[in-house]
Order: C-alpha cells, then structure tokens, then sequence
C-alpha cells in the first residue's frame, strides 16, 4: 500500500509502497484510511522536535489522525465488525493499569500513539487495536471528522475540563482562533452559558470566531490583555483557554485571568514563568491538558453528528501529501488539511 | 491600650499606647487578645515588601493571627457575646459579593485584612467583625489556637483542596516541615490515607514530621527530586504541597509531580519557570492557595479540639514582641511564636 | 398599603389596607413591589397545608416571589441603593451559619420566608434584607422577572446539581411542562448538550415545550414509562427532573430512569416508595431539591438579561389578586400569573 | 475438582467433582482458589431469590468472593502471571463499553457474575478474565483477604462515594455492624475525620465496633432515631450509610439524615417509602449503592496491606461448606465466613 514515510529528520518525508498492517493478536483491528488529518506536529515530527521524546526508528509512517472502515479485526474483537464506519482514539490504551481503570486513557502506562511512536494513518490501511475504535453511523463520511480524532478531542477534552468553572456570568477567554480554537468556541457554546471572548492576531479567524458564537473578539494588537480587562469590568476572565502558549502569548494568557481564575495550557512552545507571589496572592491555576479520554470524543462525536460542532477542511489526495503539509507549513491551510484515499 | 506599631518600613516596631477600639458599626466586634502569632510576613511587612500591595498607611499595628475573647459588640452582632472565646478568621468580609455568597471568604471584593492593611492584633484589643469571628469552647485557650488562624487555615486549605486527589495508593509530598508543613502533616493525616512523604532541609523538622505522622522523610540535601522518584517508582507524585516556593524548591516541586500530579503552591519567594510543553505532555497542574475560607477555619477547630492538631509554641509576653521577632528572623523559634497579654 | 392578607384557612384572602413596612434593623431593606408571582403553594397556604410547617399567624400577607424597587434601606445596607431595581431571593438569610457560609442560602439556619413564615409580597411594600437582594439592570421590568425568584431558581437550581451528569450523549427527562418545566427546558438547553424529552399528559404544554427547545416529547397517556425507555434504546434517562412527583407520576419518573440515574425531585404529593433492591442493584438516586441558592437566581438573571430564559406571564393588578387565584385554581393561567402595582 | 454445586432452589448444595476449567479466550485468567468468602447472598440464591434475575442455569457452582493465586493465563493476558497472588473484582467486565471506558466497572454493559450468574469460587478453580485481577503481593494469604473481594468491596464503595460530605464537624451513622459495617467504619477512619456513631441491636457488634474507632454507638432498641438525633443536637446525620435497608432500619435510616443529608442504601430487603414533601423541604437524598470499580478494590487492598482494615474470618475448609452456610445463616459467625483449599 501507499504511505507517507519520514526516512530522516529535516526532511520531507516520501510516499512509497509498504506492505499492509494485518490483525495479528486479538484485540487488533485495521482500518482502510477514509481520513487522515494534517497537523502542525507533522511539522515538528519532520523537524525532529520529538525525535527523543518518541524514540520512534525511522523510517515510518506519520498520520495520527485519523477515521475510516474497519477492515479486519482480531480474534478477540467484539465492538466493531469489518465494514463499521470508525474514527479513532490517538492512543490505543492497555486498558489495565490504573489509568484505564479510571477512565484516563491519556495516562496509559502502556499506550502507543499511531503516527507519533509507531506507524500512522498517512497511509491505506493503519493498524490500531479494539480499544481505540468508535463506532459511527454509517452515513458518516470519515474525511469529514477525521480532524475531531486529535485537534478536536483535544480542544473539547480543555473545555469539558473547565465546565464546573464556567457558570452563567463567567467569561471564557479563547487565546488562539485556529482550528482547535475554533472546536473550543463550539464546544464551549454546547456546554456552557459562559461568555465567550476570543483573541487572534487574524482578523479573519476573528470573523469566523464570531459566526461559531463567540460572544466578543479581540484583536490581539499588543494591548489584548488590556482589551479583556476592559470587557471584564478590570477584572480578568475566570478561565482562559490558551491554544498558543508560546511567543509570550502564554504569559498573556496568566495575565488575563482573574482572582481565583485558571490558565488552561493547551498549546505549547515557550515558558510559563510566574513569580509565586502572583500564584498565591490571587489564588490562581495554570492547568495542564493532553488529549483527552475515548469517551470525550464519545461526548465529541455526539456534538459533531447533531451539527453543534462543525469543521472547516481542505481535502488532498493522499499523494498530494507533501502540498498538504507545504500549504500548512506557509498558513495556506483555513480549518484542518485531511488526506483523502 | 499598648501596640505594636510599625512607624517606619526598615525600622523596628514600637510598642506604645494607643486607644482602644470600639464597636462603631452594627456589626462591629472588639476582641481582647489572647493570642497573636509572630509570622514571617511581619517580617516582609517590616521590610517594606507588602507596602505597594497593602498601601495601609503608617504607623499601624501589625499582627494577623489573632484569637482571644469577645469584649465589645455592634447593635446587629448574633453569633457571639460579650465573654465568647473565639479565634478570628483573618479577613472580615463583606457577605454580599459573589465570592461571599459562595463561601469563597479570601476572594471577598470588599475585605480588610487586620494587621496587613489595617491596625492588627498585636495590641490589647483588636476591632474585627461579626463575620470574622468562631466561636470556640469556653475552656480554649486563645494562646494555644491562635496560630492556626492563619498558618493553619493556610496549611488546611490546601490540604482540603487535595483531598479529591489523594485516594489510597497515591503519594503526597510536603516540600518543607516549618509551621504552616507541620499542620499539613496532620491534616493529610487526618483527612486522607495517601502516603506522606516530607522534604526538608532540617533533620530535626524531618524527625518532628515523623512524629506527627510522615510516613518518609528526606533530607533536602540536593538530590531530594531523586529521592522522591525513587520513594515513587520513578513516578513521583500525585500532590506536592509546596510550602516553600521559593530560590529553587519550587522548581524541585514540579519535578517531583508525577503525570496528570499538581504541585500546590502555598510558600511563596521566586518564579515558577516550566516549558509548556512540560505542562501539557504529562498533563500537570500548578494550583494557587490563599489563606482559606471561614468553614476551613471552623473545621481545622474541630481537628484542633479534638486533639488531631496540634502546634508546638513559643509563647512571649506582647511587651517582648520585639524579641519573639528578632527570634523569628535568626531561625530561634520551633514552631510558632505567640503573644500573650 | 394595601396588601392581600390571610385571616383563616380555608377562606378567600382579603384585601385590605394595612401599614406600611419601614427599614429598622440596619441591614433591612423595604421593596416597592413590581411584580409578585401567583403560585401553587399560595393555593395550598390557603388550604391550610403548610399551617403546621410554617407555624405562621394570622392574618398575614401571602406572596413568596417578588421583584420590585427599593423604596428604603437600613444603615448599614451597601449593596443596593434606593430607587434600585431588585428580585429578591426567597428565603432572606442570616449570613453567619454554616450554610450561609458555604453558599447554601436555602439551609440557612436562622432564615424567614416572606409569603410563607411572615408578611410577603402581595403588597405595595415588601420588608425583606440587603441579602436578599439582586440588583437589576434598572430597564428591567420587575413584573418580567418576578417569577424567576421562587419558580425559577427552584427549576434552575435542580438543573444546575444536574449539569454534571449531563454529558452529551445522555437524556435528561422533564416530567411536567408547566411553569418550572418550562425553565428548566430552558436551562438545560443553556447550560447542557443532553438530549431533553418532555413528557406532559397537556398536548398544548409539549408543543410549548418544544418551542422552546425540547428534543423530542411524550404525552403522558399511561404508556409514558414505556414511550421514554423506548426513546432510549430501552435503557432510561440519566436524569429524570421530576417536576411533579405526584399521583403516580414519582413512580413513572423513578421509572424512567437507567441504571447509575437520578430522579431529581422538585414536585411534591405523594411518597416515593421504592424497593430497596431496585436501588441498590442499579445504584440508582432519588435527589431532593429545594429553591436555590442566592448565586443561582444571580445566574438565573444573567440567562434572563440575555434572553436564554424567558417567561410566559399573565398580569393582573393587584387588586385582582383573587381572580389570579381563582384563574391558576381552575387551570386557566398559562404560564404564571403575576400581580402588579 | 471439588466444587459447591446448587442443583435446585430451596435444597442444600452438593459438594462434587465437575472439571476443572481452562483458559480458552485471550483474556481469561485461572485461579486456584486459595479463599472464598460465604455470603448472605449465597443464602438467598439458594431460597431462590435470585433465580429470576441471575437467570443461572442449575446445576452451577457458587462464591462470589475470590482470591488465589494465578494458575493459566490466556494468550493476551499481560497483567499477571502464573504463580501471582490476586484477589478478583467480583464482575469481569468488557472494558470496551460506556461505562467500562469511565471506570464504573459495577454497570459495564458485558459483564458476567460468577458465582451468580455463572460458576463461582466454591470450588478449587475459578474461570476469570484479566480486568478482574487484581495483583499483590506474594506474601499475602488469599484467605486472609478474600472477604474484601465483595464485602469490602462493596462497604468501601459507599464510604469513597460519600467522603465529600464527611468533612471535619460532620457526622455519619453506620446503620449495621456487621461484615459490611466494620470494614465501612475502617475506612471512614482512614478516609475521613467525620464523627461515626454505630447503631445496631447487638451489644457484643456495638463493642467491636468502638474498637475498630467508632466514636459513639447506639443500641437499636427503638429509640433509636431518638438517640441518633440527641447525639447531633437535633439535626440528624449528614450521612447515613444504610448496610440494614429492611424491617423497618430504611426508615430510621432516612429519619436519622440532617437537612441536606443523605442516605446510602447498601443494605436491602424492603421498601423506602417517604412523602416526597420530606425530601424536598429539606432537600435530602437517597444514594443508591451497587459492588465497586476495579480501583476501588486497589485501593481498599492498599488499605489493608498497611493494616488500616482488617477482617474477623471463620475459616472452614472447602469441604466443610454446607457447615459454613448453616452457621451463617443461624447466625454463628462472626465477621466472615471463610473457605479455604
């Protein structure tokens, strides 16, 4: 089968035939590759950032997220059957240790991550394990909600988390109106009567931002965090949802929470730097998030398939792969590039 | 009356006569000290270092850990009378702001905090409100509780935060075995059945943690952040009370979390300085804690009189206020320094 | 003033003048009334229901949900001004015990309830107390909201507990779609993604319902139980908000709940009466719910001021206080009945 | 192999030879039994109670109660060995399914229930799946803990549920002394700092139970509610945990709860019948209660292996069952009834 492979750090990667995964213990399960989305860690995959964190050998397969048709399944496999309609967990999850227990399936002891650790979905056929598939309606097209398996899982599993928090007559900053962003504004609208404010440097992700149901959008002009304690009576906002944390939008994003408010980390690059007196003198959070659980994107998929949450995509033919991340790499990409078969 | 009177930022208090207060306001209370605990922050505030943040205008009387006996009550006061032993919760607050009405005393818009921004207890008598005061059992000795009107409200509050994360099998570290750590040690004790596990610079502290319950202790000798991995399988820990926070320890403290762990910022001194992709990769928490709320003061009494709290106290006579001080800030002084009338 | 006055259960109320309430105590408040809701409970007040549980003398002044002006404050009164709009909370609180301290206004130990325990609404003037008090945007007319101080937060406090068993993916039954239903229709649609089926024996009240956003809606026709388990894969709701609980409909509604589900009850009849083998052996609950809290009608307005929750009304004058009565009596009122100046 | 065999309601079991089982599927685990606790239950499947709802098929062996050491594991297994020491979650479950995936083992979709539904421990194999064990360490005696597999289990899960609402101040009635309540008042001790008062008809449980810490304890002999009621100024319990919930104890349990308090339901036998008035005018709460989760039971293990639980048993060698069952149901055991190889 065709896969998009990385043979070396800095660069490109290259499509070329591999054989094709097959189910060999019993909770195995391939899928045919209906869409594969392209993120910005693909990038930084190419650029080597997670080389020693993943310690994966090269050459392999990139792609992790990703949804399709089930094409065979292991002896033990009881939840999908060949021909199911799936979109996929990240990691496929032991189920065992005491973060499966509890239902934490981004604290596996024992997980891989497809794309990142191991082969991925820029390919026909990816090999994943029963525990990672969710089962869809049929009439699901996978290239549609391939982007919800990793961006979109992510920015809900950060918004189901400050829930509690967000209570009629709070304010809920969005720090980054980009595609995960944009999933957050949405989500946040489903679960919550909060105020939405969101913050960009684009004027026309602002647009979007609005038409997805932010409540108020500031541009992030330099005086952004003045601008959000202006709208937040001085202030600041209970939880700030921070989808770029680097470039010092992530010290903005501290500085634009109130007393006793939360910083939600959800992008990454630089530092949060702090002084400790700032921590305890207004009694405030910075909270980490990764991912989120199988049955976030449960929760997710629901909102995705009675339309409260939608996706922007562009589609590429699997051998287009390298445009994709070309157009991704120069900000030619509005919503989430996906491959195609 | 004599006080305690802070003329001058850099220069010792003076002790001298003052008049007393009265109940002006239907709410008002006047309390007859009993007690009033020496804190480091007298210290800082003697520095000058609350000056910009309290703005309180000099001279005024420090002192903000206060219990003793009501003398004076406003028209409207029902909770306590003339004769009641209380301990004081250290703001009086407004009850009618949103922080109020939810229980959330140290987030009132409207407070004053006595001996920070307003005249305090290091006097003969204090002038506090209805709503600051807990009644306590007639036979309490103010000198013996005051101390846990601010060092142990601090300690608890954190410690009751935690408490949802720190189901058996789980670790908690309690980075510092001072005053404010010593009351933790119980109160993790008392409220959980996590394992406890000190750090300390001072082996004598660590041999007094033991006594009150550590279930490990090490010796903060440089390697403390090895030492807590190992005590943890590598993992290191679900919680870690930082009562430190400051040149260095609060670095430690992050390192000692394990995935999905929160480190509690109490102490306070330097900056917090994580990679945010430290922060979202394992999916950790940094949590802000202030003083606490009325009801953490009103349960941390019934640990206290039932015998599952203690403090270890150093008693002065208000007129050697300037001794307990000076013992304070040359490390003199076990547990916590009080003054008796 | 004039005011509609009890002198004897089982009699019409009366009309007649009485004096005018002034502000004595320094945190009193007296409220020009705006508006002032009809209830059910009026109904039963008068049949002598509550004689025993309120404890009451006669004659007094009915009316428990009221919105007005402030007409005077006590001395020490800081949070509204004269000539303020204001709803009020039901149950004017002491501020000072336990559950005021922790925000549970509705278990305040030492609280009146006007129209209930003591002279009410259904008045020119109303006595109440500065915590009491919500300060409106002062274009709001008091007649518009009224209803949301007793009917309101009772639905929308039931909602609120719910919120966290309301994931997307879960059913949330309503039974009853009359005043409460229809706000808690509305909150939920605010405040959760879950999918609400309404159940009513009224087919004008379901059409209703579904304007205002239910997903789907049973008639109440014998086979309800069965409709709601068939409208759930035959599984039952998570959350069966039992806005009636009576004659049998507390039954259907323990019913129609699933395996791990909560019958919240907010109506009230007749007993609940359950096989203890039928909770345990699918953990199910049966939850109490009682007004709300002082932040909850605070959120409440926030949903009212931006047109999330909105009210089917009927006024009458106050004068026609009894045809109002009379009306809700004979099932003639649509929505809630409401008296203005 | 020797196994207790039910082949007809209302008649003793039969100890017989049937073949020992073996690891087919890749995820069972065989367990040579080293304890099998003797449970009430097991006297009602024999009177027939169950029949209709465990739909068991006759002859089958019971014991639902289980630890051994691991004989054969299937071909995916990779949680424990041949030869480990593990005590069993009593439902293996799918781990695949809604409920498995947010950790709430006890209502997984899939789950079968030896010694219920299908062939139990009363025999010298057991037929489990991987998810069910529960690894510890070697040193541990399977009949030592195989009462926590159930029993404990079970009054664990209550207590965890109810920490939230037990803190300091608070006061909790252990309604029932006997296996469940003494591991319920070990782990109120180890969880929380909650006040336990004991109520039970029994003078001799009463004294065991001040030794396992209670703090007070009330004879049942009909006053009771009184009693409970005097102990608590007149307000009753935040929380009750109901191990009786028949003859009459349900009622006095929901009698003895506090406004806003609760009643856990563990035990079962009768109705709970209770005017819907009295839960909502004082908003209190009936709490259904079923088994555990998996992590429940690692946590309870923890518990016991620092010895902060401990169990009364009454070994009896497999042989010697029916012995067992006749001195349980005369009510000659105290503590629990053990089976050992």
């Amino acid at each position: 089968m065709k896969a998009v492979r990385l043979h070396e750090y800095h660069r490109q990667p290259v499509i070329e035939q591999v054989p094709e995964p097959t189910a060999k213990g019993p909770f195995d399960v391939v899928v045919k590759i209906g869409g594969a989305g392209v993120c910005r860690t693909d990038l930084h995959i190419i650029e080597g950032q997670w080389a020693e964190k993943s310690g994966v050998g090269l050459p392999y397969t990139i792609g992790h997220e990703n949804a399709g048709w089930v094409q065979e399944v292991g002896s033990a496999v009881s939840n999908v059957e060949v021909g199911d309609t799936v979109i996929l967990h990240p990691t496929p999850t032991c189920g065992l240790c005491h973060a499966c227990r509890a239902g934490n399936d981004m604290h596996c002891e024992n997980s891989v991550f497809p794309g990142i650790d191991s082969d991925g979905g820029m390919a026909e056929y990816l090999l994943t394990s029963a525990r990672a598939c969710i089962k869809l309606d049929p009439a699901t097209r996978p290239e549609d909600v391939a982007a919800l398996a990793d961006a979109g899982i992510t920015a809900y599993h950060a918004v189901r988390k400050a829930v509690p928090l967000l209570y009629p007559g709070t304010v809920c900053v969005v720090n980054g109106a980009g595609g995960l962003g944009h999933i957050g504004i949405q989500s946040l609208k489903a679960l919550t009567a909060t105020k939405v404010v969101v913050v960009d440097r684009n004027a026309e992700a602002l647009k979007l931002a609005e038409e997805l149901g932010a409540d108020e959008t500031v541009l992030a002009d330099g005086k952004q965090v003045e601008s959000v304690l202006e709208l937040t009576g001085g202030n600041g906002a209970e939880v700030v949802l921070d989808f770029v944390a680097e470039q010092g939008a992530q010290q903005d994003a501290f500085a634009m929470t109130r007393r006793n408010g939360s910083q939600f980390v959800i992008g990454y690059g630089s530092n949060i730097d702090i002084p400790t007196i700032d921590i305890i003198s207004t009694e405030r959070n910075v909270v980490g998030n990764l991912v989120g659980t199988y049955n976030d994107l449960v929760e997710l998929m629901v909102l995705a398939q009675t339309g409260q949450v939608t996706l922007h995509t562009k589609k590429y033919p699997l051998e287009a792969a390298l445009d994709a991340l070309a157009d991704l790499d120069a900000g030619r990409v509005r919503g989430r590039a996906i491959l195609t078969p």
